[in-house]
């Protein structure tokens, strides 16, 4: 997600625009010549190796929280959720200086709507991440196969009492706020200003990962992240994980259109394309 | 919260006056300026925004812990108090710049008394604030009504073993810590030696928030923040809740107003006016 | 904890020495002068608030706990854990600038003991915690009364199955932790090298009050604070507290020291004090 | 884990090759030079009194969570886990400058794989680190003692419901990961432009601790640092735990030396090494 402005490339700009920042120009939608760069293989591994890591621990925390007979000797939803926040932190820190740390086919695609990775990359990322939290969540049934089976197979559905409209609902507005922080930590002002920003930015996303968590673990498990809830449904194979599949694919790809818009159209818009002609005097 | 000095302001300052940062001046009541300028309008819709998602993130924790019937199941309220937090955490880190991450009318209100917001600002912020908070509880009640109802909808009220004067004391310590934090975060002089700091300050910012939950949730459910206990009040609608909602407005400012004055005439005085011309030899 | 080296001075002493940091010269013992400043006063008061505010969260935290018939319903004994290291990291980020954010006589001996403040400074710092956490957790009794009195007024005491040398074992070490911690947060050397550590270093500090926390509340209830452990012995006013309270002050006090010793004696050692003139090619 | 480069290094090696890192040549296998240098004595002793600390603090939560017959009155599994990773947390930031802060000689193994360290160090960081550890499980033998004989000492051993194998895959898939953040955190590419890294590192390495915690004390209370469980196993002295003690040697050095080859050979290789002379095109 953290996509650093070259300080040269920087000065540059400064000189001839005066301005302390870079607006990175949108991305081609296809960049064919990345295919010939090793740092592209490297950041799709790198991304296959994050999802791997991902879904294994929280996974493991899932299925090892709910097989404890007396609840209070798990590690608690307020566990899990620590699981998956946690994980992120360590993990966009861990990444970010290779692939951005993306981790999140939602994540990716909202960086794509905003013309900040190319369309060859974004579908990279995303299969990489399919595929390494596949081997994750096999690695999770590999090492407590009964366990694993018993306890759901820390697949996500949605709970039986609510519906898939409200579902679809929770992970739409908590993929919005996930990627919101996203954007909001990797804006480009910002990085100018406050040059440490990307080095700070995992803890806020962490945090809003743990956030969503806490909040709809009791209505779908929590996706906001295809990749988790696509991998846990191919290894789990249940005809109710796979009826649902299609909320946690359309709900967090909405969420991070609407955070891609709401940041792009409102937040960094100028004034003249928000607002119309309408008042002269605008400052930004 | 975190308003920054341009850096060529800090520099001109310098020059002048042989310090090291700047006292911004205190900002007018009245900047009808203001209105003309879409980054007004921006920094009050993020404010809507950011308090939109804390009460819904915030709400649906407090709701999903409680409709376990098995206590254990849930977030805890240990939960409960990160929800808060974290959240304040994640948003103020998000939203300080383009609004300065109020979310929080007593927030906003002691910013307005030190006269680091305009009056203007001041109400714009805590009507965006209250409607943000109730379409936040609204979306709850929407995914979850029944439980919503059932579990008495994220409202504040005094517990039933406790006074109201008890809840008030509460409510204005808990606002006193959260705003001397804020202070103590923003504050021009340490924000020029460390420039970081404004990056930085979101975590203690969003613990002080959480810290409060943890000693008070017995208590009131915690409010000190009038946008979350009005906007849950509006949705849920309840008489007892009514009765009680004059105390997370009259607690909230009050210790809002009190850090403030700490602030002001105790931790920033120049020693002539805190303590007379008694002494002469001062250094600060 | 947090005494910034002022960056004139270290640029005259890069000058005259050739290192890029400044080991600041020994604090006297009696800096009269600091009576006649400002300054002095209000360290003193922020001293008195910050203790204040930390007893009033933690034994809330404590009190409110506790109350909970079903214990599942409190914040749990990580709560309380959290409250005690939270706090230290709000208050510490918040006074460090006015005070060194001591709120802790055993901090304030170790540095004492170290001359990094004089005795005067020392004096009326443990004077305005342990003053400052007496209202705080009498605060605590004015909003709780009955339950106050019913949970034990937050006050240490060595638990029925632990002796008092084991007592005085944990509350040794536990503060030899805390106070390690903070010499390592505060070094010149790294002060120098790492010009945001004063910004950061609260942080861990709090962790560490969090950690040892967690491991020693079952043993004494955790001090490694004199202040606090005065302050709900005077509010609670328990024989077998007041018999116990002698550990809360020698334990912690010989930790500080301890922990003094092996910074001042191991970790900054020149070799030739530490070592002898044994060896000859000495670095660093 | 943060052996930083001198900035004089620094500037001369960009000088030379026009980059703005330098990569620290391999360090020698044998470096008897180190032998007379007091701060490598430093280190060893900063090495053995943190891992005594980090063992004292994190067997005595164990012990005094097992210890409550009702759970939920104990920190909970979820409070282990905190121990674990606050504790590395703490330790890393405290003694980072003066050995390095590895605490765990699957972190000096896999930084010796590496070329990071010598051979003679890692070897007398091990030594230290098994050494420390025991007198630091040996304390809360002593201060608890009748609790720490009964609920296990804190010691590791396969989960009757787990195979051996899953036991070993546990361990090093969990090593894998904390290692896999340590080389990240202390990447020297990274370190030269985002200078406070160094500053920054423990957090996520700490969170790294923590999270494998989560996951894995179902399975064998997690050890991931051979020092640990070496010790625990020392004091406990028991059969099983004996009979399984290899699993905790061999399953952390197996992770930390993928870890080391996977940063070596695929996130840190040039594409010349990893991708053959196949495409010429290459950019980073």
């Amino acid at each position: 997600m953290l996509k650093e402005v070259s300080e040269e490339g920087l000065k540059v700009h400064e000189e001839q625009h005066g301005k302390d920042y870079v607006e990175p120009p949108p991305v081609p939608l296809l960049e064919l010549g990345e295919l010939q760069r090793w740092s592209f293989y490297r950041a799709v591994i790198a991304e296959f190796v994050a999802t791997l890591l991902f879904l294994y621990v929280t996974v493991a925390t899932v299925i090892g929280h709910k097989k404890e007979a007396v609840q209070c000797d798990g590690v608690g939803v307020l566990g899990i959720a620590w699981a998956f926040g946690g994980m992120i932190f360590v993990l966009v820190y861990s990444t970010a200086g290779i692939s951005g740390g993306h981790i999140n086919p939602a994540v990716t695609f909202g960086l794509l709507v905003a013309r900040r990775v190319s369309l060859l990359r974004a579908v990279a990322y995303t299969v990489a991440q399919c595929l390494g939290g596949i081997c994750g969540v096999g690695l999770v049934k590999a090492l407590m196969k009964h366990y694993y089976l018993t306890y759901g197979g820390g697949a996500n559905s949605v709970a039986p009492d609510y519906t898939k409209g409200a579902a679809l609902g929770a992970e739409t507005v908590g993929t919005f706020l996930l990627v919101y922080t996203v954007f909001s930590a990797t804006d480009a002002k910002r990085s100018a200003r406050d040059s440490h920003v990307p080095v700070l930015a995992p803890l806020p996303i962490g945090f809003a990962v743990f956030m969503v968590h806490l909040a709809t673990i009791p209505i779908t498990g929590t996706g906001i992240n295809p990749a988790r809830s696509f991998a846990a449904a191919v290894v789990y194979n249940n005809d109710k994980v796979w009826d649902d599949q299609w909320i946690f694919w359309v709900g967090p790809f909405l969420g991070a259109l609407i955070a891609a818009a709401y940041n792009q159209h409102v937040l960094r818009a100028s004034s003249s394309k928000a607002f119309g002609s309408f008042y002269i005097n605008t400052t930004n």
